[in-house]
């Protein structure tokens, strides 16, 4: 729960939809857009773009940007624009840097010889600092710091264009992706076609589904000639509310084309030899939806597993085991059914705290826990300043003891692979006060997950689900199983230049 | 939780503060007021609106209403103009005319010719058709069709005003008080003191707390000269975000004087002979936070035990017992502790649905229930438009059987003190398809929680607890335990006029 | 000019309009309504309100009340529920009090044992306090500090309702009438009439005119029975944007009642033998747009010579007569063709004012006026803190001298009848440096009109136009000429009580 | 007065400031660079941007951008941000293309290998497709379609940059200019210098002033050692508002460097042989404020000169000559002073013409004109539609005849230098309709200017004041006197390429 007042962010969530068949089509892409969109709205909520194309041989795309949710940066009115569109692709962004402005929102879009591309970007580019350097020695000046921008001019750059050529794009993605190893989830749209790219490395997420008739959603036998359309996006939790079926992962380094012919994997780009795929391991933590599915397993399932895992680690003699709401309840039910201890609630959300006020977040349900020791598990314990106010308010209200049980590991490390954290100082585990963490936040212990313990519990679903649900039609290497833990390890997955 | 959608209202909060000692005192009168009615906003989102008096001889009353949920009706620029107010009370409302105007929100404020009194109302005169004519023939016009304009008019009208009389408030206060039995929880603020009032009924709650400070919060030997004001409330709820302690309910017919120097119980008007009390049983199944308090006991504990008794009444063969978040939670886990199922979730909700887009609430945590027969508790059906989604939801996503029971009576009147219910046409429990209402919504049973059942629910509470936590100085015959459950049994505390 | 900048202001605009024939018309009363209302908006721009009724015997009032401009405070949305009107009332607002709430916006409606009244106020009733004082003695609780409420509840209280009675509106009305003398013009709508009622000193203005189809606006044989409509507004200035034909004022003391039948005088309730009327001077002056017509003559008219009697009683040795623009071009003008100086213009206004930042209201036409003698006409000098800048403007832009000849007498005197005016204090012609006015501003040379003087220019219109131009029906003595100077002069038109 | 409703546009307006001395300086770059830009919101009121430079050798730019007017563009808390600034560059765009979006609104900065430069433009280039082409080659997309963009990238991309490379940028600045010989006027601001641009043909206007501390503003011997910073600005009319002195025009092909230092001239680039300057006559027929200089006169004083010529050209039978409000009241005033027709007002503007409502824009002041021959002037008829029904409340209102004088010619031709006219189609002096146009309007006559006529009132001001007052350190032959007329005569001033 305190990652949610940690200011701990994720980049981006990106959503992409090619209408299958020729123009114009029955399928709404613009709504289908919106509502994938929204469906991803907890990976960003500064700033939110889409893109629109007609998919015409000359195509016209519409571009639509606001700040702030989805729901608000777009008017009805500017929604309708959209309408004509036979594909598209689009961007909600999490506010990194402090810069808010209505420029740093994507996808980019940039003019070229050969026409116009839309890029929407999830990740951070490891190397950014000296492609810029590049790309400016090159003679192009670059209006933002964005990433995204980096990629556009990266992909109009190399090779130099002739207008009496036709354009390669597939071979200025793999120019891109010898240049920067990670970290990126991308989306390219040219035309009347979308490139779904995924890093070497899987470092970001991106998944495939298939728009299916309302009627066929559920029968076994609707084939691949039933598919109204496709869709991409960063998280599987955004095809229920737009009707799709779950397909399949773009794997690490693959270059997948989705057209109104369907889907065709390109190319997949390898990892230096001898390393493993790093997908982040915080995405199964805190920033997925519960109800999102990775490497073949539900979110939802390894946050419960996490708590299992806390409850062996971490046994409490204590009477009843609760969570803070909402975010760590998997794990809570995974402690209780692990220890035996019943499972309650001691806290109730309050919907209306306001801007204005400084409101408590937080009721407590006093008789359920009066003279009782409660084991509280949080997702996290990341400055210390959200838990504190909690155990304070249970003690008040009588609990016996308040013994915290974290699902996850400290956070120790910076990320440089798109996850937003707070600096090195401010990290609780890295102050004097951890060492009396309990202590300091007035609980009567404290105890954490172990890196092993949350490893351990990610990739044992891996193993029992990864053969018979992931399709992965090229690169057998790519299945084997590697997630990235540097900001509780320090081991990073690529060597950082500066 | 189908009530959330269902369009039923409480129609209101109200709260009240009043520092002691003299002014200018310490105690932040108007923030007290904004959060205790941020804690309120359950209780209505359409206006909010707030009275302050600086409680001098020729005190100045500063007004603030808005539009909207309390966080945005005020901006901080226009809190501080209450800023020197010694005491004051606040209201937010519930639109069930469809008459959002700003001239209809509370409280409203009259000069009269012994100064300005402030009203604030929840509740809903069941003779007000008849006292409106009564006061218009006397030549007063009416600007509102509220009643807490009726309600000012009521108290300036009689007696007949001179100037060189004393105002006695308390007689006007009684005087309305018999001509009118229900439904009406005030505050009424005149100069430097707020009257606390409650119909003979009890019909809507109210109740008192005491501002202590930080300090001496939790202080046993903390005594009433540690006092830093009172508070008087709809719900004990906003008790804890101001740091007062729940001191009492104010009792059926009681008028209670808060001022500076403390409170004092003026007066109880009884009920006609041989009538019970009525509390609107509605307060505990919905309106209510589940942190507030009644009659003693949590409401949280109420809705527990409504999933016990649920469980006794309308047993399941299944796997698994799950709840639509968040209302039914406490039943839920009441039923799964009572039947020995274990409790699991099965729906996470998705934070950000958009007012633009029509976003599905829920997404579906697959992996928990799919093959399994599950029983879910909602605290509702009351169009049975929200539950058949929620369904076909589960069904498609892998659920054997799902099993509707609901830990409440269907609802089948309506409603004349106060809460704006559906037409008797539109409630489910009216309609032919109620004969097969499994059928209807697409569940494999249906079962509801009995009247009797829900009385006992909530009144086994009472029983145990009332005795030593409930203060009632003067009105021993007003304990006497009784509710109205007039919307699902059709039998009204009192004779309606029309 | 300075008037603008000075913060004196009109109380309000009234406009009315009633279709002709029976509903549903084809006239859009709304519309007529709205384009009335922008026209007067010269007169209030803190607020506006517009109450339609559709006619029928048990009326649909339709309220529409907004802050600011016409422009800004009704929606296109908001303005479509006026749509089925069939007559209404609207108002336009200037904020005196400060203030400037919502619920003092205007036309008040209250509903009565008779049903609901509307009723939209220009003016300031001198006995205010004591009306006050007698409606709540009889028991009426008043909500606003507004005359308008006040005026409601004077016609609900006198005489005492009964429901079997038939409402005779117009002798309460004429009973409003003998306890207030003044100032008021006043629009009272009750079901499907207007009553247009001026006090009977007639000192605010108020004019009906006549919508006649646009194809028959400009034929000389279109008789009454082309009318579409009636409208009653006032200043004539808004009749041009709606189409109608100037009819002719409400007199002094008169009662017109206008419906779907047409007009009709009811009354004129007299003025105490020997009182003069006391239309106020200040609306030729300065408060009137001036293509308005008052008592036969137009304003532009009257301000022009005001400039010519200033010629004649302030003559300047001098090269060029200027305006501070726009208001005091008229006045210029005057002043140049009775003084024979040629007429040229010094400044050029800046369209673009910033709200933000403080820009300079004007740009000087330096080679217009460089070694040249400037007489610069203004329309008032009230602080004295406008004129001094433009006048170091000129010189700094090269002018050899600049002697300002105002247009009109120095204020000296409070309005009690609906002018806000500076306090006594903020007067310069109540303060020592008048004594040097020239000095302060850093004038050459100051000098005013004298009230003989702008009485002398306001009256010699009346006199040659009034016998041909005026209807006047009934009562002959009320068209003896007489104006209110108290402003100016201390004279008040009646005795003041407090 | 048609000019204001026709759609004709400027494209912009640009605004720089740079401190004198050191930073930290006294003065408020950013208050001095706000007051200068509203000073110019005539010029466009579609957008606003302010870019400001601490000065630093490594600098920091503050950017706000923002729709609409200065003043609701940037809010005071957006404007702080500016305040460290020592130096800076703003623009005020007009809409030409339809496409209103923010990413268009200048000044564009871009980050190159030399640091960050920041660009605003006045003008269009007339070879813009092809440098466009010409920049994509080289492999840069293109994120915009404005000119500012594209000059930006051209400046970033001729010669390629190295890092270890000093910045030469008037070298790029001179490469631009061989690449494009108009129509441009531009400030690029780099660190701590601005080089204000602009093109050998001097088609957009841009001149310079100098701060003066307030103190020594009228005082003869303020040398240039009292400079508080420079201005550099489209119109001299934005130094009155700041307290600049005027000090003279940028040349047709200068660069000028403005520092902290003082200004320079670094280099006159020419015009072909043989071709003669081209400023746009249109900045003196329309665009310009009237108390702007340019080419040593007042654009007010060209005006007057208008309707001297006017008077001439076209003389009238008539009574009285009056205006069409604003704009055309100096033609007015120099038609009546040469024909010794007296001058009157006729129309008086309505100050709350709304946006939701079709308000007349205009009340005719009947009195004034009533059974009289009016002279109208106006400053164009560009569609006729504007003038027709001003002409039709004229004649309803009594005028015995109404003769149009226009002060301009017709408009023919498109513009491709940053004029936004209507299509050819639209002019009212391509129609058909043109043969009869006084019949078309409803005027009993019209006449408009000569182009000979309008030249020879712009050129004749220039010969008798070009000599003392214009300062032109190097380039002798750019003072001979020419000027672009092609929207009149269709020659344009270089053969365009598209």
């Amino acid at each position: 729960m305190e990652f949610e007042e940690s200011g701990i962010g994720e980049e981006c969530g990106v959503f992409g939809c090619v209408a299958a068949g020729e123009w114009p089509t029955q399928l709404e892409v613009a709504q289908v857009l919106t509502l994938g969109l929204v469906a991803l709205q907890h990976r960003g909520q500064e700033s939110a773009g889409i893109v629109t194309s007609n998919g015409a041989p000359s195509p016209t795309y519409t571009t639509l940007k606001g700040m702030g949710l989805v729901s608000t940066a777009f008017s009805p009115e500017a929604l309708l624009k959209l309408r004509y569109g036979n594909l598209g692709i689009c961007h909600t962004r999490y506010s990194t840097t402090g810069i808010s402005e209505l420029q740093n929102c994507q996808p980019f879009v940039v003019d070229t010889l050969h026409g116009k591309i839309a890029v929407a970007h999830n990740g951070e580019l490891v190397n950014a600092h000296a492609l810029r350097k590049k790309v400016m020695r090159h003679g192009v000046g670059l209006s933002t710091c964005s990433d995204s921008e980096l990629i556009t001019q990266l992909l109009a750059l190399n090779p130099p264009m002739e207008e009496q050529d036709a354009p390669d794009w597939v071979a200025r993605i793999k120019n891109l992706m010898t240049e920067t190893p990670t970290s990126y989830s991308l989306l390219v749209m040219f035309k009347d076609v979308i490139y779904a790219v995924r890093d070497p490395y899987g470092n970001r997420p991106l998944c495939i589904g298939r728009l299916v008739p309302i009627s066929k959603l559920h029968s076994p036998g609707a084939g691949e000639q039933d598919t109204e359309g496709w869709v991409v996006s960063s998280e599987s939790c955004s095809f229920q509310s737009i009707g799709a079926k779950y397909y399949r992962e773009v794997l690490p380094g693959e270059i997948v084309q989705i057209s109104k012919h369907g889907i065709k994997s390109l190319s997949v780009v390898p990892r230096p030899e001898g390393d493993l795929p790093a997908f982040c391991i915080f995405e199964y933590v805190y920033f997925a939806r519960p109800d999102s599915i990775f490497e073949g397993q539900m979110v939802y399932t390894v946050r419960q597993r996490c708590g299992r895992q806390l409850a062996i680690e971490a046994p409490t003699d204590a009477d009843v085991v609760s969570t803070v709401p909402e975010s760590a309840t998997p794990a809570a039910l995974g402690y209780a059914h692990q220890s035996g201890l019943p499972y309650i609630e001691v806290l109730c959300k309050n919907r209306y705290v306001g801007r204005t006020f400084i409101q408590p977040k937080f009721g407590a349900l006093t008789d359920n826990f009066a003279g009782k020791r409660v084991v509280l598990i949080d997702d996290s314990i990341v400055r210390g300043n959200t838990i504190s106010p909690i155990i304070k308010l249970l003690k008040e209200a009588g609990a016996l003891e308040v013994h915290i049980r974290v699902a996850s590991p400290p956070l120790r490390f910076p990320c440089y692979m798109g996850i937003n954290i707070p600096t090195k100082e401010e990290l609780i585990a890295n102050k004097p006060e951890f060492q009396d963490i309990a202590g300091y936040i007035g609980a009567d212990s404290v105890q954490y997950l172990t890196v092993e313990g949350l490893v351990s519990a990610v990739q044992q679903g891996i193993a029992s689900h990864q053969e018979d649900k992931m399709i992965s039609p090229t690169n057998k290497s790519s299945k084997r199983v590697g997630h990235c833990t540097a900001c509780l390890t320090g081991k990073y997955p690529v060597e950082l230049e500066w």
